[in-house]
């Protein structure tokens, strides 16, 4: 797990998305609100079909917000790597590919 | 929104989940407890790239958990339309269908 | 590798998707004129980004194709099993489950 | 269609994928190869499930493809548009996410 903050104190920049953190809280609650309703649903025997749907919906919200995420890593972290060139570009590119992959494959 | 016990107070026949309730229950307590952690993980500025890995494990959480139901909803709900053939029968089918393409397209 | 005719020889009932096999052939030869393309498209140095788009609505075709095998399948083949009842049912319903996963997971 | 040599004549940089394309080529055509099998599989009525496995293949062979052009545009085409900043720069991310969100989504 890489700390939160590997630029230091009083650098001003964080991570592509703290702009977004409200937006993206938001989001989180929202999804975690799913998971609460698909619990409801299960407890109170609801049809099978309609879980599957409240999950393919919590799934496509999960999926959605993974691609903001990952919009603003490469608007932000990966672009100013490959400003700085070099071994640091090519590590945030290896990196992010792998996460898209995981993405894909999830 | 299906009801949820179509099958009328008094039928001992639930739904094909209804006797794994309680470990489906533990599986959506689970992945709450993974997005309540990705709240903590945007409000502590972790960085992008293990957000999203733990985005992808949520995803995969959630996909097993859909995987396990459709199997159930196979097994009881499609296999006894099977057996009363006729239009329940292919309707069934034709919602398990549907359910399936939300599912792979999501 | 399942045989072709499990039923023997005879038997007027094949699979579920026999039927449709020149619907099928028509697909999956359109999906060949994709994978094609997309070697034409590498062959010319295409733009990476004009590939991806190519590569993504050939998945989108071959995913379309397998929806549409897998409700001919149940229709058909695991209705058939489930009139048979027991084992029979069991197996098919559980293999057809395992195959939903592959796809939902690819 | 974006133009094969966006950079024009006598540009000595192609795209990303350039240098890998026999690589790409030879799996282009694995993946014709397996279309073409499901083709015959389809004619010979193999058993849906034996086509169903073979389909996820096929799809796998896709994505894997899709990745691996994918990484190397991103560690050429963007960055090397991040090098030069500004709106390049940007659109060349945009570009590559909404590329990301069609291969998730697919």
């Amino acid at each position: 797990m890489t700390e939160g903050h590997p630029d230091g104190v009083g650098n001003e920049h964080r991570h592509g998305y703290t702009a977004e953190k409200t937006s993206h809280l938001k989001r989180l609650r929202r999804i975690e609100g799913q998971i609460r309703g698909l619990q409801r649903m299960v407890e109170e025997d609801k049809y099978c079909i309609d879980i599957l749907t409240q999950v393919s919906a919590a799934t496509k919200a999960l999926q959605s917000f993974s691609l903001e995420l990952l919009d603003e890593h490469l608007s932000h972290c990966v672009v100013e790597a490959a400003q700085k060139g070099g071994a640091e570009a090519e590590e945030k590119v290896r990196e992010a590919s792998d996460a898209i992959a995981r993405l894909v494959r999830s």
